[in-house]
């Protein structure tokens, strides 16, 4: 049961409707972060974000974008599963497997991102914008994260619940599901 | 040395005038949890960002925030220090104390915020407003946090250094710092 008296809503949906001034710009960064313009795509985007959900132990989120992520990688669910399973094995790209070793860093703290990792992202063929984006995906997911199960927020159990939020942000996007200020 | 090639400019400064796109949902987020319509004060919020700062040991966001903390509490740089030294013992009311122990929570991970932690916030006469609040400050500046320091910005070193962008906050506010669309 949520730590305060949250809307019947599951996870960060329920912190968004009880505050709506503080949903807009969340999600205006997950916007931009996730599906603006940008050399990476969505779902590579989708797959660093899942990832560092899933490092953070954060079920809802990790859950929510793993979802989002198999909707728009190329390989679906089977891509997303041997990611989360193991990055350094999967069949993904040298740089997105450099740029989620920067994000591992990241999520422990940003006084734990090596030189050395910078580097190999950038010896991959990262640009310093997908290197910048990559740190404050993995930043905004240790916000994100702690605010949902900081408010000991409800995770859905099963994939298939998490589908047709899934259908909804991958056609409309994270504004659309600001709600109107109270 | 900055991971990556940023402007020349201190902590996040840097990364919000090199990616205006995302500085402007971070403006507003902190604009909003921190100098936004609340029942707690700009300074006791100063205080918690200040000391998740501290607690993720990151000068940059830790001076900024003690710094804008110490230009709108009561007792200034004597109370704000004796906050950070010590919450327990410092001599502030009994509910910033408890905020101050939820965001410690938080902080760590939100799955250690304790059913404790907010009862007790909530028996000092916190609302869940204000909890909620208090666990999206906490949280949003693990993502400062992370941000400013996995991209290895500069720190200035001396308390004086922070204090003219400590009077322009004050005064005119985050959205205010938000750089131009390039």
């Amino acid at each position: 049961m949520p730590h305060i008296d949250l809307p019947d809503a599951p996870g960060i949906l329920a912190g968004m409707m009880f505050r709506p001034e503080t949903a807009r710009p969340l999600n205006e960064l997950a916007e931009v972060l996730l599906r603006g313009d940008s050399t990476l795509s969505r779902g590579d985007r989708e797959t660093i974000a899942a990832y560092v959900s899933l490092l953070n132990d954060c079920e809802f989120c990790h859950n929510s974008h793993a979802t989002f992520a198999a909707l728009q990688v190329d390989g679906g669910w089977e891509l997303v599963d041997e990611v989360m399973a193991d990055p350094a094995s999967a069949p993904i790209t040298p740089k997105l497997r450099a740029l989620l070793a920067v994000a591992a860093q990241v999520q422990q703290s940003g006084r734990n991102v090596t030189a050395a990792a910078i580097d190999d992202a950038k010896a991959q063929g990262a640009t310093d914008v997908e290197i910048h984006d990559t740190v404050l995906i993995a930043a905004a997911f240790c916000m994100f994260n702690r605010y949902v199960d900081g408010l000991d927020t409800i995770a859905p159990p099963t994939r298939e619940d998490y589908e047709p939020m899934g259908r909804m942000i991958v056609e409309d996007g994270y504004a659309a599901s600001t709600p109107p200020a109270g």
